[in-house]
């Protein structure tokens, strides 16, 4: 078995994910934890870092590569942003060192749209963006990256243009935990309706309006019909995605495809929200992407 | 000075109101709490409503007229509904008998809009249409009654052709207390930006499908440039009152003029909002409508 080269880490809020990886680029080992760094203080950063590495029997002094919101002003050591126009190649090179006795640690920045009139910040995807297209100039894309602060983005040649942030995720965990909605949902954590899915989703693309009342119908239904809260759970759900979707798909070019980075259960939901409106997706995986780019980076800087 | 003839009660989830009223119709003393139904069962109301009388030196048999919550299924007593299209004198006349020792206590019914497509319901608003419209035929109006779940109304010649509500300050609440946005309205409860509310009304009113965008712009714009707590907090208000008002508002009529049924800060804020789209509003003051409409009901049923 080939030894590591170095760790790929992709720390966001709520998650933790580490690769021990090979001089060619192959995962070696992995870890994933829900120790994210919304829970995580700078002082902390380093150690539980190595007490992953350890776990996994890294060799000491291995260096590590890190994605996401370890580079936030509060994560462990601020990371900055690129600004859009941004060449995805640039993040390799706008790498920062974090604080380490014995490990290079590097963190990647994000990327910030300073427009006035929409801006915007993203931290991780970009890296996700990077795995995906890689250094090589593409045609355009339109790449949806669902999740708690979802991100369409308009890439060109290798360049993110422009993008487009959603909370669709957070309001969901809102909306299903602290409004008159809550009592309508409970118990429905991991149930399925993928009708009322799908309606909803069409519901709300058709009349993104009407969103706040789409989201009240679930009350009502519930007073005046009954209904399962795995419903209510699909409605809600498909309300926001499709709030999202009317926002994020140009009007005319729905026919046109987009590309989806995601996986697991968010990668299921979205692929049947565009399903339902006929939209081709092409997918790919967000954990494949994040590794990948974290790995065209990692060679960027240490095979230098 | 006249003595009372009756008691008029609104009940809400949160709030609780109640005048006490003479034969003329006139109010002669007044109670306001925060004591809402949610925190109630229904043996608590019966003595709180009697510690409140007594307060005020109320008669002992002092009839009650109540609408709003507490004739919810989990309230005093479950006082049904009136099916859309609802004649909105026919609520006196279905008001229901709530179980009281010493007492005729009485609570109205609501309003339910049974239309598999577009369900809802309403509890408290259709008093105060009630109390704004009175028996007499009118011509056709839309009425804004803003609130957790700000209501739409069609009425007709005395009648509730059809309605929606918009869970607008229901969403308020958990967007600036249970998201990111938390952060970046913190501290902030009281002051104002008016340039900030108006400008975030007309982009979400604009745009409706960038809602949920428009609302992650926020915390952009905090990591981005800095910002106050009260603009932060004047642009989430804004953004949902203005994707309220892209559901609300006809698409061509806006220059037709709409009847606000608020009081308080809500009419302050909804007034602001419809004069940034230039739209004309006749403004009713809610707590006047809503004795108005009590008292309509009550001579209704106990001079019948």
């Amino acid at each position: 078995m080939s030894e590591p080269a170095y760790a790929a880490v992709d720390w966001g809020t709520s998650s933790f994910r580490l690769w021990l990886v090979d001089g060619a680029g192959a995962a070696l080992a992995e870890r994933r934890t829900p120790q994210g760094m919304a829970a995580l203080t700078s002082p902390d950063f380093a150690p539980v870092l190595d007490s992953h590495l350890e776990a996994l029997g890294a060799p000491r002094g291995l260096p590590v590569l890190i994605c996401g919101m370890a580079g936030a002003r509060k994560g462990w050591v601020e990371a900055g942003y690129v600004d859009t126009p941004a060449r995805l190649s640039s993040i390799a090179e706008r790498a920062v060192a974090a604080p380490h006795a014995s490990r290079d640690v590097r963190i990647l920045p994000g990327l910030a749209q300073r427009d006035p009139s929409r801006p915007d910040v993203m931290r991780g995807e970009e890296t996700q963006l990077l795995g995906a297209f890689g250094f090589e100039p593409t045609g355009r894309a339109l790449v949806c990256l669902p999740g708690t602060h979802s991100k369409w983005v308009t890439v060109g040649a290798g360049t993110v243009e422009r993008f487009t942030t959603f909370m669709t995720g957070d309001l969901f965990s809102a909306v299903t935990q602290r409004t008159i909605l809550s009592h309508a949902v409970a118990g429905a954590e991991n149930a399925e309706d993928v009708d009322a899915f799908r309606s909803a989703v069409s519901a709300a693309f058709d009349n993104p309006a009407l969103a706040a009342n789409l989201l009240f119908q679930v009350r009502s239904r519930e007073l005046l019909a009954g209904g399962a809260p795995a419903s209510a759970r699909e409605r809600i759900s498909g309300t926001l995605i499709g709030l999202e979707l009317a926002g994020g798909l140009p009007k005319e070019a729905t026919g046109q495809g987009i590309t989806l980075i995601a996986s697991g259960r968010l990668r299921q939901r979205y692929s049947s929200a565009f399903d339902t409106l006929s939209v081709p997706v092409r997918t790919i995986d967000a954990d494949q992407a994040a590794l990948a780019g974290l790995s065209i980076c990692a060679r960027a800087i240490w095979s230098a």
